[in-house]
């Protein structure tokens, strides 16, 4: 499976904040992401970066 | 593996412009492509949409 998992940059550390995320959205104020189940999640942030083969998404807040 | 395939959004079209992309790194202006063999592109556009069981990231020009 080849969804991902999306850390919130926060200084120098990354939080995991959602696990196999298949669907992301960025959208004005931030970005929707979906989960393989089906579950949603609206975060105040933008994508930084995303590395795929590593599964990892790295957002950051929108100051 | 787990890399996509990334479109540009014309109008009603998308034209496939990049295969296999691992990396994909937004930047100021647009964004930054990698695919799995390290060659990289840029293209002066945002992230409009990504569904990654089906391999997708689709981008849309910057107006």
């Amino acid at each position: 499976m080849c969804e991902s998992n999306v850390y919130l940059q926060d200084g120098e550390k990354e939080v995991l904040i959602m696990e196999s995320v298949d669907s992301i959205q960025p959208c004005e104020n931030g970005v929707n992401l979906m989960d393989i189940l089906g579950r949603q999640m609206f975060v105040p942030a933008r994508i930084k970066a995303m590395t795929l083969l590593n599964h990892r998404i790295i957002i950051e807040k929108i100051s």
